[in-house]
């Protein structure tokens, strides 16, 4: 079997630790942080979106491919409470590609640039010379807000296991639609102390894996208390894609038992916001299924990097 | 005809004016600068290397692409006379990618990232669902040194136009292991005052053309005195190789007169310069050719987006 992202991408860390005085946070996490002169900082992602594996051309409008490049370095930025700040897109374009295409993919940028505050400021415009298919590769910088950056390592025994919003299915088209839960992030964090957080986007089972091997913890997830997206419940296995599917791009999060108390007691966001779950010290993942058993739970999401072999 | 990659990126700069207080410098440039608290302020370059296109992987081993992704933005970062801060990269990755070939990568990456001082500090590892060809995307930070960034649109009239190190005939080797002029920028930039500089990513004659458009100037360049490489000289026309040829990742830079004679008088480094010619106000680009005739000169370089029709 194949190494999984996680691995591979916990190998690169080793290879060269960061000082943490210049790089507070490095590989492994949303965003790594780089520190600038006076107490400054900046955070910056990156994600490459290919078509036929994050969208499909023959489906998805240029448009909803430029939005949603942002969009998923935007939900990095809101993975770490965090503030978007500027945006450089580069594309690799198959040689048939025009101006007009060019022109409607950068409006879909824009249009999330100008709804989230988070201008484009460059990109790199190349074109495959032997064919081959579209590539966009979005960086985003951010800023921390008042705030420290919220981390994946900082999951604590007894936490709250919570969501943003409803989860599965995102795949009929939410994923190309989606709202990065930016402004949510900065009002979660503006009312209570989180101890750890990500965004969704390789599945509730892959994603709540890593914040566990990542803070040294288990968890115990209670099924019935998943809120399942319209979008999965036709599915067959409606928990099973709430479980599983990639890219909601929905935060999760974890904090101490009063924090959640306070944070529900006073959230009036249309966005909703659910407890899943509870941070325990097993060391994996448990779920306790609506007929009472507790099974384990596997990171069965969708793997960028999954082979067929 | 198509338009130009120059003629698609003016459009985009101009669909969204940045504010010059937060986004000192924005589209166009090699780099954009984001303002942050405090009066400091980072820049951020992005660049897509294709298989096929900037490499070939059929000749080209893996460490030597990923050493050239992070030389073409490590170039970028000399091209403003700023420090490399920290660098993200993206991959995407044909189906039967192996995780020896991922790591063969990575090491050409760090290699790059130890020599100029530049960690990598994050990345993104995707793979084509229907099979694609090698894609890579560098995304890097640098921070203005004691000198503000230096940019494409102050050369003026009289400047002598200078360049680093020998032109054309890179393809053949020298674009896979070139070493980006760093150092060099930043000891320029410490001794004299560069009224414009960019990195030679296009060719000569079309890189300045760009200082040229954008600085409302024209150029007269001095055809015996560009420095032609060794590995253009074996070239059928070595004088248009030197002036054509792509990635070259040289300095182009101008400075007044007197400026350029104790540039002269001091410089003891063992890349050379050499001032090819001077800034006009003819509004476009001459050559005086060995012969003494003088001559238009157009924009022949390499152009990443430039169609067959």
């Amino acid at each position: 079997m194949s190494p999984t992202e996680d691995e591979i991408t916990g190998w690169f860390a080793g290879q060269r630790p960061l000082p943490p005085a210049a790089y507070p946070i490095g590989i492994g996490d949303d965003m790594a942080q780089i520190a600038l002169a006076g107490g400054a900082s900046v955070l910056i992602t990156t994600d490459m979106l290919l078509d036929g594996t994050h969208f499909d051309l023959r489906t998805a409008t240029l448009h909803q491919v430029g939005y949603k490049s942002m969009a998923a370095s935007l939900s990095d930025c809101a993975a770490m409470a965090t503030i978007p700040l500027a945006a450089v897109a580069a594309v690799g374009l198959p040689a048939d590609f025009s101006e007009r295409q060019l022109k409607e993919l950068h409006a879909g940028i824009l249009s999330a640039a100008d709804k989230y505050n988070c201008p484009l400021v460059g990109g790199d415009i190349t074109a495959w010379k032997n064919d081959g298919p579209f590539a966009i590769c979005v960086s985003m910088l951010s800023k921390p807000g008042d705030n420290p950056p919220v981390r994946r390592n900082g999951a604590r025994v007894g936490d709250a296991v919570c969501v943003t919003g409803s989860l599965g299915g995102s795949g009929r088209r939410r994923h190309l639609e989606f709202e990065p839960r930016v402004r949510e992030a900065l009002k979660i964090t503006s009312l209570v102390t989180l101890n750890a957080m990500m965004d969704l986007s390789d599945g509730l089972s892959t994603d709540l894996n890593r914040i566990c091997h990542q803070s040294g913890v288990g968890a115990l997830i209670d099924a019935a208390s998943i809120p399942i997206s319209e979008d999965a419940k036709p599915a067959a296995d409606p928990l099973g894609a709430a479980l599983n599917d990639g890219e909601d791009f929905e935060l999760l999060f974890t904090l101490a038992a009063e924090q959640w108390e306070k944070l529900r007691s006073v959230w009036d966001d249309p966005v909703p916001i659910a407890m899943i779950g509870t941070i325990t010290n097993t060391g994996r993942m448990q779920i306790r299924m609506p007929d009472g058993r507790t099974s384990d739970l596997q990171p069965h999401g969708y793997e960028h990097l999954q082979r067929q072999t």
